[in-house]
């Protein structure tokens, strides 16, 4: 792939990369159709990536479907799917990690500390491999898309970062690989995540700015039904995650919630 | 620098790099004319880098020589000096950075805690922006190329690391831009570090393989005269570091002392 991909760059070509897990839905599509426009060659990278799961995450469990992401891919005109092994990306004597201070340590990061790191590290050497111009990535992991803006920020990285819009259900839902951990019964409720995002954003419209009694009437109704336990939900800063104690015209509303043994998380921008 | 170096990649050229903190000597020269004969450009960095000085460090009295800096570089026939400004490197959301396991916490880094940290990030830095197919370390700073060729590893840069002979005066002290702090008087002992490092790799070749009694003759020998106050003198293993109890005949013996406020540091390849 790093042979190939500075042959491209010899011949003047520019270079799209869209870093997946594999278990490709229609968010991944509509992301890989947004890279396919903007350079001339396009990667799509699948690794189920050992080092942003927790230790009692779903790592071993977590979706592979190579064959069918294969088309999905092919149907969204990738020149390559890029597939490394675990052992070529973490060979025994590995030990370099990409950290970050307070915006990798809250949020998803208070629930999983090790995530984001794993996540930054493993783009970063995707980055490295592939040189692309620009990266592609969705906004459902909305933190994770402002790590890693950051991260080429502040490294120099030189590779333009695009944050594609969440793709949903018809009720709401956020497409995500782990929906296919949902029974029946709990895909019926699983809108409520969406549903009280478009509630706070409203509320906000309509010049709510206090952050409490959105959350508690979130969590309220989040809760009822629908099994969920809430983890978080917030009100920052889309730019710096900075958390608005008094939430202000610009805002991203980030919510985490448990749903048996998988998390789901999900936002919405107010601007 | 950044798009002067993806204007020659485009073009087919190969580029060099040696990274310096200015105040450039015959050790630097040495370095930069290998890094000449190995690639089409040839860029010298000189950055001060603050982050890889400790508080209580000489980062404010470090030389600045800019002017004889210049010619040295271009005698040694640099296309580009590079000369970034502290707030153009980190700007003030600056917060990400490379940290490595115990390769970077033991020696240097035990003495110098984020030392090596602030090495590898803006090394990592550097080569974003330039973008090189080879980077040129000295030798001196052993640990230090051990540590960026583990870094290159790691994170799939891509940049061939060449680490460069230390170039040494007569008497055989290492050539150093902090050797400009010694007064007269500490010169003349200086060289010291230099004999009983040769000292124990003709013991060594003799076959000596045990540590301590080495390292007691040294520290003695280190002390006596010269106002030194040895820090730490170690035998390791030439790629990976680790300590050898049992000396072995590919090792390399790594020494730092302290001389008044600041700290030299030499070593020598046995193989």
């Amino acid at each position: 792939m790093q042979v190939l991909a500075r042959r491209w760059r010899r011949k003047g070509y520019t270079i799209a990369l869209v870093p997946t897990m594999g278990a490709l839905h229609n968010g991944h599509l509509s992301l890989i159709k947004r890279a396919r426009r903007v350079a001339d060659k396009l990667v799509v990278s699948i690794f189920v990536n050992p080092t942003q799961f927790g230790p009692r995450e779903d790592y071993s469990r977590y979706p592979r479907t190579f064959a069918a992401d294969k088309n999905k891919c092919l149907a969204g005109g990738a020149d390559v799917i890029f597939c490394p092994t675990p052992e070529t990306m973490y060979p025994p004597a590995f030990g370099t990690w990409i950290e970050m201070d307070e915006l990798t340590s809250k949020l998803e990061g208070a629930a999983r500390p090790t995530h984001l790191r794993g996540v930054c590290t493993v783009v970063l050497k995707l980055f490295n491999i592939v040189t692309p111009d620009v990266a592609v990535f969705g906004q459902k992991d909305f933190q994770q898309g402002v790590v890693i803006k950051r991260m080429a920020a502040d490294l120099n990285l030189g590779v333009k970062i695009i944050i594609g819009a969440t793709v949903r259900e018809p009720d709401g839902l956020a497409l995500s690989s782990r929906n296919a951990y949902l029974t029946t019964v709990q895909r019926q409720t699983a809108d409520v995540l969406y549903r009280t995002l478009t509630w706070a954003k409203e509320q906000i419209i309509a010049g709510k700015n206090r952050p409490a009694a959105l959350v508690r009437h979130m969590t309220e109704v989040i809760e009822l039904d629908s099994g969920f336990k809430v983890e978080y939900i917030e009100f920052a800063d889309p730019w710096t995650l900075k958390r608005q104690k008094v939430i202000e015209p610009q805002t991203v509303v980030l919510i985490a919630a448990q749903l048996g043994r998988t998390r789901f998380i999900d936002n919405i921008i107010v601007k």
